[in-house]
Protein backbone atom coordinates (compact mmCIF):
# COMPACT_ATOMS: atom_id res chain seq x y z
CA UNK A 1 0.00 0.00 0.00
CA UNK A 2 1.60 3.77 -1.08
CA UNK A 3 2.47 5.26 2.08
CA UNK A 4 2.38 9.16 2.52
CA UNK A 5 4.75 10.77 5.11
CA UNK A 6 2.30 13.81 6.35
CA UNK A 7 1.05 15.99 8.82
CA UNK A 8 -2.63 17.40 9.62
CA UNK A 9 -2.55 20.60 9.85
CA UNK A 10 0.11 20.46 6.49
CA UNK A 11 -1.51 21.88 3.70
CA UNK A 12 1.15 20.51 1.14
CA UNK A 13 0.68 17.43 2.57
CA UNK A 14 -3.13 17.84 2.61
CA UNK A 15 -2.75 18.31 -1.25
CA UNK A 16 -1.99 14.78 -1.22
CA UNK A 17 -4.82 13.46 0.58
CA UNK A 18 -7.34 15.34 -1.24
CA UNK A 19 -6.46 13.55 -4.78
CA UNK A 20 -6.05 10.46 -3.25
CA UNK A 21 -9.41 10.55 -1.57
CA UNK A 22 -10.75 12.08 -4.69
CA UNK A 23 -9.01 9.38 -6.95
CA UNK A 24 -10.00 6.70 -4.29
CA UNK A 25 -6.59 5.35 -3.81
CA UNK A 26 -6.03 3.75 -0.24
CA UNK A 27 -2.65 4.51 1.54
CA UNK A 28 -1.62 4.68 5.27
CA UNK A 29 -0.30 7.76 6.43
CA UNK A 30 2.70 8.32 8.72
CA UNK A 31 2.73 11.74 10.86
CA UNK A 32 6.39 13.33 10.84
CA UNK A 33 6.91 15.38 14.09
CA UNK A 34 7.90 18.75 14.53
CA UNK A 35 10.30 20.62 16.52
CA UNK A 36 10.83 24.29 17.11
CA UNK A 37 8.47 24.93 14.14
CA UNK A 38 10.57 22.49 11.73
CA UNK A 39 10.10 19.15 11.05
CA UNK A 40 11.82 16.52 12.92
CA UNK A 41 13.97 15.14 10.18
CA UNK A 42 15.57 12.14 11.53
CA UNK A 43 18.58 10.21 9.01
CA UNK A 44 16.06 7.37 7.61
CA UNK A 45 13.50 10.37 6.24
CA UNK A 46 16.23 12.73 5.19
CA UNK A 47 17.27 9.58 3.19
CA UNK A 48 13.83 9.24 1.61
CA UNK A 49 13.84 13.21 0.92
CA UNK A 50 16.48 15.08 0.87
CA UNK A 51 14.55 18.88 1.53
CA UNK A 52 13.50 17.39 4.37
CA UNK A 53 9.89 18.38 4.12
CA UNK A 54 6.61 16.25 3.72
CA UNK A 55 4.68 15.38 2.39
CA UNK A 56 6.83 12.34 1.03
CA UNK A 57 5.23 9.29 -1.14
CA UNK A 58 6.76 5.69 -0.81
CA UNK A 59 5.16 3.46 -3.48
CA UNK A 60 6.69 0.05 -2.91
CA UNK A 61 10.71 0.79 -4.07
CA UNK A 62 10.14 4.24 -5.10
CA UNK A 63 10.34 7.26 -3.27
CA UNK A 64 8.94 10.61 -4.57
CA UNK A 65 9.18 13.87 -2.60
CA UNK A 66 6.93 17.30 -2.67
CA UNK A 67 3.23 17.99 -3.61
CA UNK A 68 3.67 18.84 -7.10
CA UNK A 69 5.80 15.37 -7.76
CA UNK A 70 3.25 13.21 -6.00
CA UNK A 71 0.16 15.06 -7.81
CA UNK A 72 1.73 14.41 -10.94
CA UNK A 73 2.85 10.64 -10.19
CA UNK A 74 -0.59 10.12 -8.55
CA UNK A 75 -3.10 11.67 -11.71
CA UNK A 76 -0.66 9.69 -14.16
CA UNK A 77 -0.31 6.38 -12.18
CA UNK A 78 -4.22 6.54 -11.18
CA UNK A 79 -6.15 8.25 -13.75
CA UNK A 80 -5.62 6.87 -17.01
CA UNK A 81 -8.21 8.55 -18.52
CA UNK A 82 -6.48 11.92 -18.38
CA UNK A 83 -8.63 13.97 -16.56
CA UNK A 84 -6.87 15.54 -13.60
CA UNK A 85 -3.76 15.63 -15.78
CA UNK A 86 -4.19 15.91 -19.19
CA UNK A 87 -1.42 14.56 -21.49
CA UNK A 88 -1.24 17.15 -24.34
CA UNK A 89 1.21 19.26 -24.40
CA UNK A 90 -0.97 22.58 -24.65
CA UNK A 91 -3.80 21.37 -21.30
CA UNK A 92 -0.74 19.68 -19.64
CA UNK A 93 1.35 23.14 -19.71
CA UNK A 94 -1.86 24.94 -18.76
CA UNK A 95 -2.00 23.03 -15.26
CA UNK A 96 1.41 23.33 -14.98
CA UNK A 97 1.03 27.37 -14.63
CA UNK A 98 -0.83 26.91 -11.51
CA UNK A 99 1.28 24.38 -10.34
CA UNK A 100 4.13 27.11 -10.75
CA UNK A 101 1.45 29.58 -8.64
CA UNK A 102 0.96 27.03 -5.68
CA UNK A 103 5.00 27.33 -5.91
CA UNK A 104 5.62 31.03 -5.80
CA UNK A 105 2.63 33.93 -4.77
CA UNK A 106 0.91 31.19 -2.75
CA UNK A 107 3.39 29.53 -0.76
CA UNK A 108 4.87 33.46 -0.42
CA UNK A 109 2.32 34.48 0.83
CA UNK A 110 -0.93 32.77 2.05
CA UNK A 111 1.30 30.13 2.92
CA UNK A 112 3.54 32.28 4.46
CA UNK A 113 1.35 34.55 6.43
CA UNK A 114 -0.93 31.63 8.04
CA UNK A 115 2.78 30.18 9.23
CA UNK A 116 2.90 33.74 11.29
CA UNK A 117 -0.31 33.85 11.91
CA UNK A 118 -1.26 29.94 13.35
CA UNK A 119 2.06 28.81 14.20
CA UNK A 120 3.98 31.66 15.58
CA UNK A 121 7.04 31.43 12.96
CA UNK A 122 9.16 34.59 12.24
CA UNK A 123 8.39 36.46 9.06
CA UNK A 124 7.16 39.51 7.61
CA UNK A 125 3.27 39.33 8.06
CA UNK A 126 2.57 42.54 5.58
CA UNK A 127 4.67 41.40 3.10
CA UNK A 128 3.38 37.64 3.17
CA UNK A 129 -0.23 39.22 3.17
CA UNK A 130 0.61 41.64 0.06
CA UNK A 131 1.55 38.61 -1.83
CA UNK A 132 -1.20 36.71 -0.97
CA UNK A 133 -3.47 38.93 -2.42
CA UNK A 134 -1.09 39.22 -5.70
CA UNK A 135 -1.64 35.30 -5.79
CA UNK A 136 -5.65 36.01 -4.99
CA UNK A 137 -5.83 38.88 -7.77
CA UNK A 138 -3.89 36.17 -10.51
CA UNK A 139 -6.60 33.21 -9.35
CA UNK A 140 -9.73 35.49 -9.62
CA UNK A 141 -8.62 36.99 -13.05
CA UNK A 142 -9.20 33.48 -14.35
CA UNK A 143 -12.38 32.11 -11.70
CA UNK A 144 -14.43 35.17 -12.44
CA UNK A 145 -15.40 33.95 -16.05
CA UNK A 146 -14.47 29.74 -16.01
CA UNK A 147 -15.17 27.06 -13.18
CA UNK A 148 -11.83 26.02 -12.97
CA UNK A 149 -8.07 26.90 -13.32
CA UNK A 150 -6.55 25.06 -16.31
CA UNK A 151 -9.59 23.71 -18.53
CA UNK A 152 -13.18 22.98 -18.54
CA UNK A 153 -12.76 20.12 -16.08
CA UNK A 154 -11.10 19.97 -12.27
CA UNK A 155 -7.57 19.00 -12.50
CA UNK A 156 -4.35 18.92 -10.26
CA UNK A 157 -3.83 22.86 -10.86
CA UNK A 158 -7.16 23.25 -8.59
CA UNK A 159 -5.86 20.21 -6.00
CA UNK A 160 -2.41 22.58 -6.19
CA UNK A 161 -4.11 25.77 -5.18
CA UNK A 162 -7.01 25.42 -3.02
CA UNK A 163 -5.35 24.29 0.45
CA UNK A 164 -3.70 27.83 1.39
CA UNK A 165 -6.81 29.81 -0.14
CA UNK A 166 -9.20 27.81 1.52
CA UNK A 167 -7.37 28.43 4.62
CA UNK A 168 -6.05 31.90 3.69
CA UNK A 169 -8.31 33.67 6.73
CA UNK A 170 -6.10 31.52 9.46
CA UNK A 171 -3.26 34.22 7.87
CA UNK A 172 -5.44 37.20 8.25
CA UNK A 173 -6.26 37.40 4.21
CA UNK A 174 -9.83 37.87 3.24
CA UNK A 175 -11.29 36.13 -0.04
CA UNK A 176 -14.86 37.84 0.31
CA UNK A 177 -14.10 40.12 -2.32
CA UNK A 178 -13.03 37.82 -4.45
CA UNK A 179 -16.05 36.29 -5.82
CA UNK A 180 -14.76 33.82 -8.74
CA UNK A 181 -12.53 32.59 -6.22
CA UNK A 182 -15.16 32.47 -3.52
CA UNK A 183 -17.28 30.27 -6.17
CA UNK A 184 -14.57 27.87 -6.78
CA UNK A 185 -13.84 27.21 -3.24
CA UNK A 186 -17.65 26.08 -2.87
CA UNK A 187 -17.10 23.71 -6.01
CA UNK A 188 -13.81 22.37 -5.01
CA UNK A 189 -15.48 21.19 -1.86
CA UNK A 190 -18.26 19.24 -3.68
CA UNK A 191 -16.36 17.58 -5.73
CA UNK A 192 -17.39 13.71 -4.96
CA UNK A 193 -15.05 12.16 -2.64
CA UNK A 194 -13.90 15.74 -1.42
CA UNK A 195 -12.16 15.14 2.20
CA UNK A 196 -11.49 18.53 3.92
CA UNK A 197 -8.66 19.56 7.14
CA UNK A 198 -8.59 21.12 9.96
CA UNK A 199 -9.57 24.49 8.95
CA UNK A 200 -11.17 23.41 5.65
CA UNK A 201 -14.61 21.71 6.41
CA UNK A 202 -15.86 18.68 5.01
CA UNK A 203 -15.19 15.34 6.13
CA UNK A 204 -12.18 14.83 7.42
CA UNK A 205 -9.13 12.04 6.77
CA UNK A 206 -8.99 10.05 9.97
CA UNK B 1 7.18 31.54 -35.33
CA UNK B 2 6.95 30.97 -31.42
CA UNK B 3 7.10 34.68 -29.39
CA UNK B 4 8.91 34.18 -26.01
CA UNK B 5 8.42 37.27 -23.84
CA UNK B 6 11.49 37.77 -22.52
CA UNK B 7 14.91 40.12 -21.08
CA UNK B 8 18.63 38.97 -21.44
CA UNK B 9 19.64 38.88 -17.44
CA UNK B 10 16.30 37.00 -16.49
CA UNK B 11 17.25 33.74 -15.77
CA UNK B 12 13.94 32.35 -15.61
CA UNK B 13 13.67 33.48 -18.99
CA UNK B 14 16.84 31.99 -19.96
CA UNK B 15 15.37 28.20 -18.79
CA UNK B 16 12.99 29.07 -21.97
CA UNK B 17 15.85 29.94 -24.02
CA UNK B 18 17.94 27.20 -23.45
CA UNK B 19 15.76 24.17 -24.10
CA UNK B 20 14.50 26.27 -27.49
CA UNK B 21 18.50 25.94 -27.98
CA UNK B 22 19.04 22.72 -27.33
CA UNK B 23 15.53 21.20 -28.88
CA UNK B 24 16.90 23.58 -32.14
CA UNK B 25 13.10 25.08 -32.19
CA UNK B 26 13.56 28.89 -33.76
CA UNK B 27 11.25 31.73 -32.20
CA UNK B 28 11.28 35.59 -31.53
CA UNK B 29 12.25 37.41 -28.64
CA UNK B 30 10.38 40.42 -27.77
CA UNK B 31 11.78 41.99 -24.26
CA UNK B 32 9.90 43.22 -21.58
CA UNK B 33 11.44 46.16 -20.21
CA UNK B 34 11.77 47.22 -16.49
CA UNK B 35 11.08 50.03 -14.25
CA UNK B 36 12.50 50.31 -10.39
CA UNK B 37 13.32 46.52 -10.15
CA UNK B 38 9.82 45.14 -11.55
CA UNK B 39 8.54 44.39 -14.98
CA UNK B 40 6.64 47.24 -16.77
CA UNK B 41 3.60 45.36 -17.28
CA UNK B 42 1.57 47.06 -19.68
CA UNK B 43 -2.63 46.13 -20.20
CA UNK B 44 -1.73 44.42 -22.53
CA UNK B 45 1.07 42.13 -20.80
CA UNK B 46 -1.14 42.19 -17.89
CA UNK B 47 -3.59 40.23 -20.89
CA UNK B 48 -0.85 37.62 -21.65
CA UNK B 49 0.44 36.69 -18.57
CA UNK B 50 -1.97 37.78 -15.48
CA UNK B 51 1.35 37.36 -13.03
CA UNK B 52 2.94 40.30 -14.89
CA UNK B 53 6.21 38.17 -14.98
CA UNK B 54 8.74 36.55 -17.51
CA UNK B 55 9.24 34.25 -19.34
CA UNK B 56 5.64 34.09 -21.38
CA UNK B 57 5.43 31.74 -24.59
CA UNK B 58 2.80 33.06 -27.62
CA UNK B 59 2.02 29.82 -29.78
CA UNK B 60 -0.05 31.68 -32.14
CA UNK B 61 -3.25 31.85 -30.51
CA UNK B 62 -1.44 29.74 -27.25
CA UNK B 63 -0.29 31.54 -24.27
CA UNK B 64 1.83 29.96 -21.73
CA UNK B 65 3.39 31.97 -18.96
CA UNK B 66 6.06 30.72 -16.51
CA UNK B 67 8.83 28.90 -16.84
CA UNK B 68 7.41 25.58 -15.60
CA UNK B 69 5.09 25.17 -17.54
CA UNK B 70 6.96 26.31 -21.23
CA UNK B 71 9.52 24.10 -20.33
CA UNK B 72 6.94 21.45 -20.14
CA UNK B 73 4.65 22.91 -22.97
CA UNK B 74 7.86 22.86 -25.28
CA UNK B 75 9.27 19.34 -24.35
CA UNK B 76 5.69 17.15 -25.16
CA UNK B 77 5.29 19.19 -28.29
CA UNK B 78 8.99 19.16 -29.43
CA UNK B 79 10.52 16.25 -28.17
CA UNK B 80 8.42 13.29 -29.25
CA UNK B 81 10.72 10.60 -27.83
CA UNK B 82 10.07 12.01 -24.33
CA UNK B 83 13.63 12.22 -23.71
CA UNK B 84 13.50 15.45 -22.05
CA UNK B 85 10.51 15.02 -20.35
CA UNK B 86 9.60 11.47 -20.24
CA UNK B 87 6.19 10.41 -20.23
CA UNK B 88 5.83 7.11 -17.70
CA UNK B 89 4.25 8.16 -13.88
CA UNK B 90 7.42 7.44 -12.32
CA UNK B 91 10.10 9.28 -14.69
CA UNK B 92 7.69 12.42 -14.86
CA UNK B 93 7.20 12.37 -11.23
CA UNK B 94 10.78 12.35 -10.84
CA UNK B 95 11.29 15.79 -13.25
CA UNK B 96 8.91 16.94 -10.96
CA UNK B 97 10.65 16.94 -7.95
CA UNK B 98 12.83 19.34 -9.21
CA UNK B 99 10.92 21.81 -10.85
CA UNK B 100 9.45 22.15 -7.43
CA UNK B 101 12.88 22.69 -6.00
CA UNK B 102 13.81 25.40 -9.06
CA UNK B 103 10.45 27.21 -7.72
CA UNK B 104 11.42 26.72 -4.04
CA UNK B 105 14.68 26.62 -2.48
CA UNK B 106 16.87 27.76 -5.42
CA UNK B 107 14.31 30.98 -6.08
CA UNK B 108 14.17 31.92 -2.43
CA UNK B 109 17.72 31.53 -2.00
CA UNK B 110 20.05 31.82 -5.58
CA UNK B 111 17.36 33.75 -6.95
CA UNK B 112 16.99 36.35 -4.22
CA UNK B 113 20.57 36.67 -3.25
CA UNK B 114 21.42 37.55 -6.78
CA UNK B 115 18.72 39.95 -6.70
CA UNK B 116 20.21 41.85 -3.87
CA UNK B 117 23.67 41.66 -4.62
CA UNK B 118 23.39 42.24 -8.04
CA UNK B 119 20.41 44.45 -8.42
CA UNK B 120 20.07 45.75 -5.51
CA UNK B 121 16.54 44.93 -4.74
CA UNK B 122 15.23 44.75 -0.99
CA UNK B 123 15.67 41.81 0.91
CA UNK B 124 17.59 39.89 3.51
CA UNK B 125 20.54 38.77 2.27
CA UNK B 126 22.12 36.14 5.03
CA UNK B 127 18.37 34.38 5.05
CA UNK B 128 18.53 34.07 0.89
CA UNK B 129 22.11 33.02 0.81
CA UNK B 130 20.88 29.88 4.06
CA UNK B 131 18.20 29.07 1.55
CA UNK B 132 20.51 29.18 -1.21
CA UNK B 133 23.00 26.53 0.49
CA UNK B 134 19.97 24.19 1.42
CA UNK B 135 19.27 24.26 -2.25
CA UNK B 136 22.56 23.29 -3.21
CA UNK B 137 22.99 20.78 -0.42
CA UNK B 138 19.68 18.86 -1.85
CA UNK B 139 21.24 19.55 -5.28
CA UNK B 140 24.58 18.14 -4.32
CA UNK B 141 23.02 14.97 -2.14
CA UNK B 142 21.93 13.86 -6.10
CA UNK B 143 24.42 15.21 -8.10
CA UNK B 144 27.54 13.64 -6.25
CA UNK B 145 26.06 10.09 -7.43
CA UNK B 146 24.23 11.06 -10.25
CA UNK B 147 25.12 12.54 -13.79
CA UNK B 148 21.67 13.50 -13.93
CA UNK B 149 18.78 15.25 -11.43
CA UNK B 150 16.05 12.96 -12.69
CA UNK B 151 17.27 10.12 -14.65
CA UNK B 152 19.85 8.58 -16.64
CA UNK B 153 20.12 11.76 -19.22
CA UNK B 154 19.51 15.19 -18.71
CA UNK B 155 15.69 16.51 -18.49
CA UNK B 156 14.00 19.65 -18.72
CA UNK B 157 14.74 19.58 -14.32
CA UNK B 158 18.29 19.60 -14.99
CA UNK B 159 16.99 22.68 -17.23
CA UNK B 160 15.13 24.56 -14.63
CA UNK B 161 17.63 24.38 -11.72
CA UNK B 162 20.99 25.11 -13.96
CA UNK B 163 20.83 28.90 -14.42
CA UNK B 164 20.75 30.30 -10.43
CA UNK B 165 23.35 27.59 -9.93
CA UNK B 166 25.47 28.64 -12.63
CA UNK B 167 24.52 32.47 -11.94
CA UNK B 168 25.37 31.68 -7.70
CA UNK B 169 28.21 33.85 -7.18
CA UNK B 170 26.88 37.00 -8.96
CA UNK B 171 24.21 36.51 -5.17
CA UNK B 172 27.92 36.15 -3.21
CA UNK B 173 27.43 31.85 -2.91
CA UNK B 174 29.90 29.64 -3.47
CA UNK B 175 29.58 26.37 -5.18
CA UNK B 176 33.27 25.22 -5.16
CA UNK B 177 32.68 23.04 -2.28
CA UNK B 178 29.93 20.89 -3.74
CA UNK B 179 32.08 18.63 -6.43
CA UNK B 180 28.90 17.06 -7.67
CA UNK B 181 27.23 20.32 -8.66
CA UNK B 182 30.51 21.65 -10.26
CA UNK B 183 30.85 18.97 -12.66
CA UNK B 184 27.09 19.26 -13.91
CA UNK B 185 27.29 22.92 -14.34
CA UNK B 186 30.07 22.02 -16.66
CA UNK B 187 28.04 18.91 -18.27
CA UNK B 188 25.17 20.85 -18.75
CA UNK B 189 28.05 23.82 -20.35
CA UNK B 190 28.90 20.54 -23.00
CA UNK B 191 25.17 19.27 -24.19
CA UNK B 192 24.74 19.79 -28.08
CA UNK B 193 23.45 23.69 -29.10
CA UNK B 194 24.05 24.47 -25.57
CA UNK B 195 23.43 28.38 -25.18
CA UNK B 196 24.55 31.17 -22.32
CA UNK B 197 23.52 34.01 -20.64
CA UNK B 198 25.27 37.51 -19.42
CA UNK B 199 27.23 35.47 -16.82
CA UNK B 200 27.53 32.14 -17.70
CA UNK B 201 29.57 30.88 -20.10
CA UNK B 202 28.36 29.70 -23.71
CA UNK B 203 27.71 31.31 -27.13
CA UNK B 204 24.50 33.93 -26.26
CA UNK B 205 21.64 33.93 -28.00
CA UNK B 206 21.65 36.96 -30.15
Amino acid sequence: MLKLYDRELSGNAYKARLLLALLDVPYQRIPVAMKEGRNLVDSAYAGLNPRGQIPTLVDGEDVLWGSTAILCYLALRHDPAGSWLPRDPLPMGRVMQWLELAQNEILGGLFRARGIVKFGLPGDLPAAQATAVSALEVLESRLRGDRWLAGPEPTIADIACFPYVALAWEGGVEIASYAGVRRWVGDVQSLPGFVGMPGIEGQSVG
